[in-house]
């Protein structure tokens, strides 16, 4: 396994120097499963910084058979500046919100040899960042898991885990597999692609339909869009309407998809997706990253989403209406 | 003026008796309209039949000078069953919901002679009470008016008021022409259509978009969902897919209507619709009278509505998510 670092000198090399930028639940986690595979990794976690240097980052995961991922960060830092030297790999784990320049939120910390990982939600996230850093190799993770914050600085992970990266914008580099490599090592399967794009429209088959009807629905679980009448077949349209934008942006997925994800998603146990604990926890949303991009991609391409428009403009006067 | 009531000996005809059966916010209002036009008024109030005995029903309304158009009713029964003699004029404001029988409910009051009057909303809704009563005259009512309850018996008529009658199916009757004559001279204004089950589409084009939308959004009003980024083109397309559905039903309607409701929404204050304050009170909904009927027409004339039907599902998600 290679990364960017410098060769050490020891006859071991030096463990990979990780910065964890947004240590929310999907980066504490994430986090934790490099550490556990020998990394040093470093936190920056603006508002829990006291507790996460007091008490690390607590985890619950099922990825340890004791039940237990939490660990002590090599560095608990307030802000991105306050990092002293350029990390091997950084892993921006924010939230995709409008209004937050993503580029510049890392700039300070990204040298010149540094791995610029992205585990975010949403089709066309990538591309703000990769032509902020054009002389860098940009990783696109998905992250499929379900884990969420219970605490100050404490997290439970509750199931599944596995990831899937490629370089943006097609592609797979050494670096890009040796990362895919560490986190095998720390425990979670992992699914390299040379096409991650096309990956992320999959992923947004299911999030595009499941998650801004369950904020509607008022924070619902699969279990409640599904069994109301009318909700499977609604949820099939809306998988549709995300298909053939799919295949309009050039990328086609494969047609028993949708069937394979509501059968997927019956043999699940009922399930709160990201969107909707944001929506309870009052948080923004990932709307634009998981809607709005697309429905400019359909516009651009001229694919009628009536059902997917009708969804996220209802979100939005939800949104107005909360204020 | 006449109705069927048998001709008195006096010199001065009997005034009409008049049966309120659902003494909500609409019935207590055109309860009041009618008393105060003459007619001798009886109300079935099955909750509040005590507090409504000792106070009558007091109601403010712009529409009397002083402020109040409360009065006391010339009976207050708890029962239809409890009604001795069938009046001439028999009021039907209940809400239209799933599962009430609203021909067996007024059954018991109904005489060979009563003028059976439905004062309720919805696409659809008259064919269960005509078809039960093959002999009566079925008048239906649209009622355009801002009233809503505030304390047990007591009510706030904030604006509007206007009536819309007809015949069902169609055409006008002289007894349907009398009690038009009755409500002008209770202060409301009244437009006799030949064509009421027309102007019953009509009405649902804005009903059909801005009620589950206002659900949706939490219980939000007319400036909000209007003021939304694609608020105001969506509720256009959802009034499109219910100009197109009157249509295939024979009920061809202006094509200048959605341009002038969007107006004259625009033009209100901020208004919460009936539905959006049944949600906010936690009471049932009448989402089939207003969108499931219609839904069914679509269904039967091939008519495309992918919008209307992603609302409706998304509200039924969300009352099956409230449980």
């Amino acid at each position: 396994m290679t990364f960017a670092s410098p060769a050490s000198a020891s006859s071991r090399p030096a463990p990979p120097r990780v910065l964890v930028v947004g240590s929310g639940a999907i980066g504490s986690l994430y986090g934790a499963v490099l550490h556990r595979a020998g990394a040093e990794v470093s936190v920056v976690c603006r508002s829990e910084v006291g507790v996460v240097r007091e008490h690390g980052l607590r985890i619950r995961s099922p990825l340890a058979t004791n039940g237990d991922l939490s660990f002590r960060p090599a560095q608990v830092l307030a802000r991105v500046e306050d990092c002293a030297e350029p990390p091997d790999v950084l892993l921006l784990c924010t939230k995709v919100l409008p209004g937050v320049d993503r580029a510049a939120l890392i700039r300070p910390a990204v040298g010149p040899r540094t791995l610029i990982v992205l585990i975010q939600n949403g089709i066309g996230i990538e591309a703000e960042v990769a032509r902020a850093f054009p002389e860098h190799t940009v990783v696109s993770v998905l992250a499929f898991v379900g884990v969420s914050r219970v605490a100050p600085g404490e997290f439970e992970h509750k199931a599944y885990g596995a990831l899937t990266m490629g370089d943006v914008p097609h592609g797979a580099s050494p670096a890009t597999r040796a990362l895919a490599t560490l986190f095998r090592e720390g425990g979670v399967p992992v699914t390299v692609s040379e096409q991650i794009e096309t990956e992320r429209w999959r992923k947004t088959v299911w999030n595009a339909a499941f998650n801004p009807l369950s904020v509607l629905a008022g924070g619902a679980d699969t279990r409640v869009l599904l069994d109301t009448p009318g909700g499977e077949a609604l949820l099939r349209e809306l998988m549709a309407e995300v298909c053939a934008t799919a295949a309009a942006a050039g990328h086609a997925l494969p047609p028993e998809l949708i069937d394979q994800m509501i059968a997927n998603t019956q043999a699940m146990p009922p399930y709160r997706n990201s969107m909707a604990l944001d929506w309870l926890a009052g948080h923004p949303l990932e709307l634009d990253a998981i809607l709005g991009h697309l429905l400019a991609v359909a516009a651009e391409r001229g694919v009628p989403v009536p059902r997917l428009q009708t969804i996220d403009t209802a979100v939005r006067m939800r949104l107005a209406a909360r204020g």
